[in-house]
Order: structure tokens, then sequence, then C-alpha cells
């Protein structure tokens, strides 16, 4: 017997867990964890639904297709690990976080290759076992430089694109490219201090509390839906070094977490915010 | 059109929810929040439902339990503000937190009565209106005190009772008398220093961080579920006294989330634990 | 035997805290608490010193001026509880927690008088016992209005004015005019959502973690020295009104928190941040 | 001009820091950075002073021994990274933190080795170029065992020991023959869930947070002095599997902010409490 994931997102409707469920039933399923959220601003559906069954489930969800408002989102999610592509630039703490898990089986996910716009990571890469792809921008266009980057990207074929710490803007191009597939992890709270060095601008204002954001990647920079969110307090003795160690520190685990929500299809993207089925 | 609200708890078996939301259905209900957990080492199905319809939801609940497997629980919760009584000693600290939401209609409930075994607080339940019942704890038994206390409780016939630094022990009679009706807050974190001077032992032990607990009172004196916690950084610099202060706000407003969660009836009791449905 | 309060602040120059500490000692008087701080950046030494002796401090205040380097700031805090006002609209929930602490001596202040531009919160100074001065914007100019605000304001000569969720927003003029004295609770993380209802732009951003901010008021609005903050998770499921009560929750403590830090003179101004000493 | 550091610990006497501050000035040093404390409880003082200057510190500290109370205990921190090994059993998580962080100089020391009870962890030692050491204690008495850790360790010669999820037992003369230089990360709030499988305690019990502790080594098993702890909030819906990951990252965090601290000689032992200088 095996266990099936079911995602739903469709315009909200009188009867919809009703029906949803008796489909599952009829066709000889059985829902083990189940749950579902109305966002009442949208009057949108979202239903995660994990269930087991000897059957194919593939005709179940081009059934339920047919049944759901016009515009339903279905998705089977297939069996497996999802994989992944990393994109970095010279920043270490992210890259090495995923590569730990991943050794030790806690990533749930498969990471296919590391992309870099700098080689700085290559050693840490290698360390682990896995391909390194350095695709420089040096001396080349935006476009030139995505495309490659792109090529390197789909020889891979990732279900995920995780920017850890790489610090070059995309266009609009690229990212709709990988529309709802590329996560982010931005160097601090949303609102944020915005441009260079922001830890440096975390000092000169005198914060107690420095944060970070793992969020989905949109054409509006760092404007993306919000994923997860941690924090950590800081004071007047911290340098902006020290607040720089921290906001590693919490980089690392807020992408780490907003990641496996990511992989165990827990997200939903509703408009620019998200529902999470934690 | 009328909003109720429906809690439900039984063995786990297939079907359930596409049961629960048909019966909804047919009877004409439609269903505008819904939550639902399997506690998969219980093997124990929960589910709240809130739903409108004009008729009226009593003959679906007495329908529900006869469909439901045996045993199950269902409860229409019926509609308006649930009902407290307050017991208090003689800190201030939770009582007044509550009042002041009470005033501002920000706590969801009609509190009827204080009630202290020192009159301390007496003051403070009146300047806000509200009556002070002292039952001197003071050369009686427990069982005359409890008694008493019983009595006072009793003639406001509330809901829920919690005991906000309630510091007496409760005897094992006393406490089923009000079963899954006691709300305590715990000045410490569960698992917790044990006695007399919890800051103080806090303080002796150089922890770095405190946290209080807000719990469903059980007999076994501070183990029964917990409903929420939460906790304050602290340092070497702290005195036991300004541990004393940060535990007292922290108290207050995990006892303050706690009601909330209890009072929009988002909290289930699963053995020793709780399912929350926030 | 007395204990005195000492706070000092100049440029930096080796043999600081040696000469401070023999004036004192030299004086005879006995340090018992003691903490120093040296802003790298602005090269700017800061120290706070509990002392007891039982002569009078003040010409050591004096000499000290002298032997320091030119331009220090050098201040014997008077003995005895600081002295407030709190300036408010129409929300009631920082008041209240400043209330209530005042009441049960957990302030450390004296509070003289609640001054509003709405009269909502009358009702709730005079519960407990204080007067309240209604101060209406109405048919007047910000100069006019804030003109009678500073009237109202000085008859009680406070120590220190909070802003304890004051909306209205205060001219360069009278911030200057209690420079150093005004401190405000702001309605969110600072960077921060700009502009009305900052609850419903955290909603539609989809934000994980709300907070708040106390701060001392400068001319640039919302943008004075950071003295603390403070956060809590939120999800999806949050409406914006529910948001708006986390964030309640989180405004007062912070604005009690920093407050207590204000009164107990731990907080030094560095340019637009903040050394404390807790 | 080279920086040193001084750390004092003595009992507490009117005076102590002008004099300590005077011998330093009069010694050709210039304090940079300082942070007292008193203990009022124990009546005892501590120091922390980082100097510059360019003549031998040696003979100061001789001169501060003799000037200061009886038993004072004057370090002249020996400037230079410190040394470590780490102890583990199986689990990477603790372990692969500190590697990490080793390679990209965050940690601010040397690892010289890496000892197991298993040699489970011998490989992800070997990938960051450590040696591992193996010393099974299968079929062995605990004497023999420990008497063969010590030889392992001490051919190292290391500073201090880190306990990185080390699950053995160590006798109270092991203890003493590392005192104040054995840390270890206890997997979970102090005062715990004692025994085994503690995150499986935790589940049961049903909390809503779970935490880690860094402490010192001393007899008492883990009744060590605290160094620093964190938490992180869980509900119904994880598994104990779930917590144990968040158990994890929290300990991983935990561990190495508290050896940050202790590596860089903030942390004094105050009988069973700690004095942190952050």
């Amino acid at each position: 017997v095996k266990t099936h994931l079911l995602l739903i997102e469709c315009a909200d409707e009188p009867g919809l867990i009703h029906k949803i469920t008796g489909i599952l039933l009829h066709g000889g399923f059985n829902i083990i964890r189940n749950a579902e959220f109305v966002d009442e601003t949208s009057a949108r559906f979202f239903m995660r639904t994990e269930f087991t069954g000897a059957s194919d489930p593939d005709p179940l969800a081009t059934f339920l297709r047919s049944s759901l408002p016009s515009g339903a989102n279905v998705r089977l999610v297939p069996p497996g690990e999802r994989s992944l592509v990393i994109l970095v630039t010279k920043e270490h703490h992210c890259l090495a976080e995923l590569l730990i898990r991943h050794t030790y089986k806690e990533l749930g996910a498969e990471i296919r290759a590391v992309i870099g716009n700098h080689n700085t990571l290559e050693p840490l890469a290698q360390k682990f076992g896995l391909p390194f792809v350095h695709v420089s921008h040096v001396d080349k266009s935006r476009e030139q430089h995505e495309a490659e980057l792109a090529t390197a990207i789909d020889q891979y074929a990732p279900d995920y694109i995780v920017l850890a710490k790489y610090m070059r803007i995309l266009s609009a191009n690229f990212v709709q490219r990988y529309a709802r597939r590329m996560i982010n992890i931005h160097h601090s709270f949303l609102p944020a201090f915005i441009g260079a060095e922001p830890y440096q601008q975390a000092f000169n204002r005198g914060v107690k509390i420095i944060g970070a954001t793992a969020h989905f990647v949109t054409e509006e920079l760092d404007h993306g839906p919000i994923i997860c969110q941690d924090v950590f307090p800081v004071d007047h003795t911290h340098s902006a070094r020290q607040m720089a160690q921290t906001g590693r520190d919490i980089e690392k685990l807020v992408l780490a977490r907003g990641l496996r929500l990511v992989l165990e299809d827990r997200v939903f993207l509703n408009g620019n915010r998200t529902v999470i089925f934690d």
C-alpha cells in the first residue's frame, strides 16, 4: 500500500471537502492526513491530503479536475524525493547546512549540483561528492550569463532551485522561467534594510533583534511570498561583524526550515502570501 | 444565518471526514472553517468545524452521534460567550490582565466573579465592577474549604474556572468536580523547578531562560495537558526579584493566550496531551 | 548610607576608569555596581556607576566634570522615583499595562497624569485615581494643539513623557522641547511597514513574525534610537485583527520593558543608537 | 602593540577596579575593553579586561596577584587560538556544525582531533582533514575506557574538551581531571526530562516548546553551570522524530554559541552559576 499526496487549490464553494473526500473514498483510497484552509479574503480553497491505496491514483486526479470548480489546480505529487540545484556566490554557511543535512538524509531531497558565479565554494561541494558548475558572470551581459545559468540548471532538471546566498539580481525572464520553483534566503527581516551591507545598516540603526526570511522568488526582488522567518536578539556590544555571524546562523536554519516545508509540499502560494500546512 | 461550532472526537476510521461533511451538507449547512487531526499514536480523530445554516443544528448532532464510531464525543457548542470564574490568592498580574481584556472586549468571555482565599485582590476586582468572594482557608480543613469554594463557584455556574495564581493545592475530588473546566498558569516551564520559590530556584540554578505554562488541571498537580508555553531570556545580572517580574510578564500573556484557545474551543484533550486548532 | 547613581559620557581616552574610580574612592564613596562601554566607532566612553557613601556627592560631580575630557556629560541622578506623564489617543492596552504596574509598585515611577487628544481613556485613568487631561486637537492648528499639550504636560513637570499609542505626528519643535525625555512604542519592527494600518499591511505581506519597538522620539518620525524590541510568530490562519491583538500584547510588554530601562537610567543615547547597561 | 586579556576573580572589596586599572596604567598598558560584575550573593568580584601595550604583561599578573585579596584568581590569557578535542558518539549534527565553522575560520579555535566511542563519524572528520581516534568502550570497564580516553585526549593537549553528543556517563575522576575544561550540550532544557529518549518524553508530555542547554561538565551529571540555552516552538502535529530534528538544530547552535563564549574567555564559573561578559 503506497502513500500518495494530493494538493488542491481552487475557488471556494460549498461542499468541496465532502466532494473531494467522496471521490477518494469511492476510488478505494484512505485519507491518513488532511488539512484544508479557506482564505476568506480571496475566497480560495486550499487542501493537502495524504492518502493510501493500492490502485493508480492518476485517474482520480483527472476526475477531480473535472469535478472541481473551473480553474482548479489539482496536483498529485509524484512519490519519492524531490531534486534540487543550489545556486551560490561566495558565502558558505547556507550551502554547508544543506550539504550536511543531505549527507545524513535529513534534507528530504537529492542535491543534484551546486552552481556558483564564483568558484569559491567548489572545494566545499567536492568534499561532499557533489558536482560544482562554475558559471562566471564576468564580462558577460545579464542575458548571456542567465542563459548559461539556465543551461547549467536545466541539465540537472531539478524540481527546485535554491538560492543559498546567490548574490546576483535575476531578471524577470529568469524568474518566470522557474516560477514557483525558486527559494531564496533573505539576509534580513522583511520589510528590511535595503541595499548593500544590511548588517552594517542594522548595526548603524542600533537594532536589538536581527532576522532572516525564506521566500519564493518573484519578479519583485525580495518581495516574494514569505515561507518562514526567525530572529535572534543582539545588543550594542555586538559589532556589525558579530551581527553578521548571528545573521548567518539564523539564515541557514530559516532556509533549511523553509526548504523542508517546500519539499514536503506543505506550502501553497496564495497571491503574494503563503498558506502553510505544517 | 447563524454560525455554529461542532467539536468531534472519536476513534479513527476510514471515511470520517466524508461522512461528517455529508451529514452537514445534507442538513443544509455550509462549512466555513474546518480542521481535523488524527493522532496516530492513539488512533483518535479530532475535528473542529464552523458552519452556517438557518435550521436548528441539534438534530444534526444527534444524528452524528448515532452515525459515528461508538463512544464518539460530539459537541455542538452553544452560541455566545463563555463564562468564567477566576480564582486568585494574592498576586495581581494575571487577574489584572484578564480584567483589562474583559473591560475592552478582548477576552471573549464574561467574567462572573473573582474568588480569593485572601482578600488582597478585592479592590482590584471592584475597580472593574466585578463581585469578589472571599473564601478564606484559615482554620478550615481542606474538605471544608473546598466545599465552600465549590459553593461560591457554583452559584455563578461558570463554563470555566481560571486559576490565576491560585496558590492552594486542590484535592482530587475538587479537580474531578471541574474536570476539563479548570485552567491553571504554571509559574515555570514544565518540567520545572518543583516546590516553593521557583524563581529563586531558577536564579540559584543560573538558568538563561525562564518560562511559563498554561495547562488544564488534572489530579496530578502541575502535570495536566499543556495548552501553551512561552519563555524569555535572562542572564547572571538579573536578581531573583527581576526574574520574578519577567516571570509575571510571561505568565499573564501565556495565560491569556491559552485562555483564548480554550474559549474559542480550539483545544482538545488527547490523554495527557492537547490537540490545538489555532 | 545612601546609594547614588552616576552617569558619565565623554570622549574616550586612556585611564578614564582609573581616574573616575579614584575620585570616587578619595571622596569616601564605595562603588557597588559599575558598567562601562567604549563605542569604538565614535570613540565615546559611557559609564554607569552605583555607589554608596555618607557625604554629599554633588562636589564629586563638579570635580569630575573638571577632571574629565572637555564636553564630558556627568550626571548625578537624584534619588527617588522618576515622574511620568502619559500621552494617549484611543487604544487602551499600553496605558492599562502602565497603570497596573503603577498600582502595584512595579513601574518604578510616579505617573502624574494621563493626557489624551481624545477622551476615550478618561474612565480608565479615573479607575486608577489618576488625573486625565483632554487636549483635543479638533479645529486647532498643529502649533496651537502642541502649545496646549505642552502647557498640560508642563504643569506636571514630568521627568519623562511616554507616548502610549499617541497617534498624532509631533512637530520638530515639540520633539526638541522634550528632547531625550520622550519614549514611544512603535507598532512594528523597525524598519517597518510605513503608514496606516500596519497590521493590515503585515497581513497583506504574509509575514510570519510581527514585532514592536520602544524608542526615544527624535525629529525623524519613528527613527529615534531603539531601546528594545520583541516579536511573536504568526501564520496564515491569523486575520489582520488577530495580528493586531498579538501586536498589542507585544507592544505593551516592549514599552514596559523599555520604560524600566529608561527609568533605572540604564539607557545612554549614542548618536542614533543606544548603549544599554542592563 | 599587542592585545592582552586579563581575567580576575576574587573576594569583593572596595577599590578593586581602581587598584587594578591603576596597576595596568602604571605598567604602561591601555585598557580597551573592560567589564566587571559583583555577585552580591557570594560577594565575589569578576573582571575581564582587554588591554594593549608593548611590554611583557607577565610581571603585571604577578604583581596583581600579590596586590589583590588573598585567593585571587588572576589569569593572563595567552595570545592566539585555543585548542579543542571533540568527543562524539554517533550523532553528527554538533560535530558537523563545529567542523564547518572550523573550516571557514568562524570557530575561533583549532580542532586537534575528534574522538569517538563509536567510529560512525570517522568519515565526517576525515572529510575535513581531521584525525579521528576510535576509543571503543566495548568489553572495557569504565575505568579502563576512561583511561584510554584520557590518553587519547592528552596526546593532543587541548585547552577544552567538547562533548558534542558524547553519550557515555563520565566518572567523577574523569570530570575532575578536566575540571572547568569540558563543555557539554544537553539535549533539553534544564530542568529537563531525565533519562533515555528525551524527545519521546517531550512528545509524550505534549510540550509546546523544546530547548537545549550548553553547560560545563561537573560531577553532578547534567547539572553543571549553564552557559547558554535556547528554545523553539513545537505543536501537537510534530512527531517525536520531528521534535528530535528541531532539537538537533537548537543543540548545534546553542553549543556553537556557548563554545564561542568560552573560547573568547567570556565565561566565569561562579559556584554552580556562570557570569558571562558578552
